[in-house]
């Protein structure tokens, strides 16, 4: 039904496919793509989440998320993994397609490789094949060490051929969802079975009102990077603005479309442009009701607050104190400024696990 | 990776970008914008959802869902609210998006305004300044307010320039999603915690077979407005027919698509436009298998059977004797029919609350 | 908003409309269409679904998933289905319209008929008037029969008019997904409330390690074939290659768009294309991280891996031996080569319950 009206459409589809590989390989001869070499380790800290909810993590570099890997589209990356925890990990580079016999850098526990065990050090090295958001992450028992022990962290592969309006784009904030269940909160190596349910949730690791705010200035044209980092579902409703999905998973949709509210699943990422035409206050918030508790008490979760420059803050906003401890990094902003490579964050690391 | 080719489809979108922008500055002085004003109260009633399950809610005008609001693109809106009840609330209008300075008027406590106390009158104003189907909730403990209480209601703004299909329209349907946990049920202040399970489902703050049909006539094209009020999940399947979903949160969407089987989550909208040149009686449900049950019991929860005219019912028809106490108005679609302004219905209103 | 912009864009939408039922009535008469008729009975049998986990189920032909049924578009079906167990049922064919008054052939119990009675036998007659993924599948007490006791089989419609890259697909992978609660194994009658939680996930019925590999050589063009069959959620990831979805619910898509993460839930299908290009072992798992798991242990739950020709196998990989046990029909994809009519796998077959 209907098909013979589509056949148009599929011949560019097939044509796309046949130029990607093509590009692919052209690719792969580059000689203008960079080398970029990283080290990072695996820690047993101690993160502070939420009011009343402390969490071990095997943190990447001692930090939840761990560091942004920020590079150029056909670039050559190379990381060098160290396991100083207790028990062992591997590392999935999602989006990666590990093309040209590169599979064992794939980071799949007994399909493409051994895991890595305490102690040891283990070098990954793929091209950046592709632009977007993409994302790293523990293979091993994902069910802990992904969805409650913030084995997660974000990488942006800048595009060669960016769109016209992501070359308009002024800043870039990185959001991961994710949830907590806090009867495992000082128990590694338990957690994420079939009946425990989580009972916080939270954005790069912290819970409002723990979080920060986003900030900004008429006249912005922000990118929303949604990374679903975890294992549960966010919806994220932003008010006051309309949000154009430009991408999902990293790839540029034929079509943009505009929504005020999107479904973010487990391992999902979306790209979204704003305008940021309407100063005030305005908060972003999963809508999946129970998210914005935090252990069952409102206002908490997912949320944060849009704030434009200078909109006055009257005595009974919930964040008019804020300013004290802001974090103008919490959402990667400044790093993605600074150019390629890879950048930590010293306000997300947790302290040692004795 | 492909995204030289899609250079030349991102122009438009930015070019619409821009357009929207000077629009919605251009509707901002124009003088032939009505101004529509109206009184809400917010009371503590008990309401009839399923068999063997009433629910205390705070209801709107004391009926779940709320009122209808039905008022067209450039209009301004007045509303003035009374809470009647014990607790604070207040109200957004999602999908409003509060332009030009307007903020304080979003409805998000300790974020853009204190919350209205008991006894106390707040009034809000907005202009319309986007069409489709939008919807008002309080946002105060919306884990309980709008997961379990019923505040909610719909906001539908017809479009100044609707497309060519949208003009045959022949019927509007308006359906909420929600789901009820019964341990809660007369004790207001609890549930929506994060081990509470939802036991009932509904459309309309019904379970079948409590709610209505959907009646229709050969040769209509109907509209269904599907919101996602609570906070589950609804994944709605109607039978006998192709579904063309043609708005998404109000927004049309560039290319619109056919689904069997749409997922509406909490906080989103569809607006499906459907042909109904199919006479017979189909069932539209929720194909979350749980979700057809009422506190574990088929056939019930959120699931309703579309009824063409001049179809004979079996004596074994589950819904034989439904004409005794069918209600037109169920879906909206008689007060859709009326004009603009606000539309209550007296068949969902509850008891008051001793 | 932007609606006039829109205008354009609904008319051929329209026109398809009015398009397909012109081609739904021609197809009426046509006279190349052939008949198609099957025997299918309904078992109570017990499969082995996972390590540890045998469950009692009502199965198509006594095997989980159903026979696969395959015909042209335009077929005329005709099934009579018995029903063998100790309970009633219906069969509904999820996709088919059941035009030109055939409403009684939709299956759903005490709507358009009554169920089929143990020991009787009814037959069902539908023309298959759309191509592309379908499903069948009881519609009686869904939440058990449907969500836990494996009533589901595939219906796939060869379109009359494939598109261009549709015509190049060299293998097809058929996948149900669905969960299961193991305390009600053996319990038939029970299971599927409100409370009740998943413990097992799986891909046509069998968990990992005990599905099967999807084998591959370089140079396929593979369609996978998603179905949400239980009442759980999918996010299917595949590792290693660009997933271009081309239709939703055996609906063409006006424009594929590439993922590497899709959310399948419960009742939704999706056509999947990929170019096997990236020689190498790839996992396909549910990035809902509770889902990789059987009765909370990893590795499990709904997990597969892509092997291509001439990888060589390692001793620490975890499917070293599969080769012994290997099903090369255990996604369909040989029945799918054998043209149309009825498939049944006699490894999906369970013994009779006592």
């Amino acid at each position: 039904m209907a098909l013979k009206l589509k056949l148009k459409k599929f011949i560019p589809v097939f044509i796309v496919f046949a130029f990607l590989e093509t590009l692919s390989l052209m690719m792969a001869g580059q000689s203008f793509a960079a080398t970029r070499e990283f080290n990072l380790t695996i820690e047993e800290v101690r993160i502070h989440v939420a009011p009343g909810l402390d969490f071990n993590v095997f943190a990447f570099d001692g930090q939840v998320p761990g560091p942004l890997i920020h590079v150029k589209e056909g670039d050559h990356v190379i990381v060098h993994v160290t396991n100083n925890t207790s028990l062992p990990h591997t590392i999935h580079w999602h989006g990666i397609n590990q093309t040209h016999d590169n599979w064992k850098m794939d980071g799949v526990p007994m399909i493409t490789q051994e895991p890595i065990q305490p102690g040891d050090t283990f070098t990954y090295k793929w091209i950046a094949e592709r632009s977007g958001t993409l994302w790293y992450h523990c293979h091993v028992n994902v069910n802990e060490h992904v969805a409650l022990r913030g084995m997660w962290g974000p990488i942006i592969i800048d595009p060669k051929h960016p769109s016209h309006l992501e070359k308009k784009v002024t800043k870039d904030f990185i959001l991961m969802y994710s949830s907590w269940q806090s009867p495992y909160s000082t128990h590694y190596g338990q957690g994420g079975g079939p009946r425990d349910e989580a009972d916080y949730w939270s954005i790069n690791a912290k819970s409002f009102p723990m979080d920060m705010p986003i900030r900004v200035k008429k006249g912005d044209i922000i990118r929303l990077h949604f990374i679903g980092a975890g294992d549960a579902f966010h919806e994220i409703h932003l008010h006051g603005h309309d949000m154009l999905v430009v991408r999902k998973d990293g790839y540029p949709l034929p079509h943009p479309y505009f929504v005020d509210t999107i479904l973010v699943g487990p391992g999902e990422r979306y790209d979204i442009i704003v305008r940021m035409n309407n100063p005030g206050r305005f908060v972003m918030h999963d809508h999946i009701d129970k998210h914005m508790t935090n252990g069952g008490k409102e206002m908490g979760g997912a949320m944060t607050v849009v704030e434009y420059d200078g909109i006055p803050k009257e005595d009974w906003y919930i964040w008019k104190g804020k300013s004290k401890t802001y974090d103008p990094d919490f959402f990667y902003t400044q790093s993605m400024k600074k150019g390629y490579g890879m950048f930590t964050n010293p306000k997300f690391k947790g302290t040692p696990v004795e």
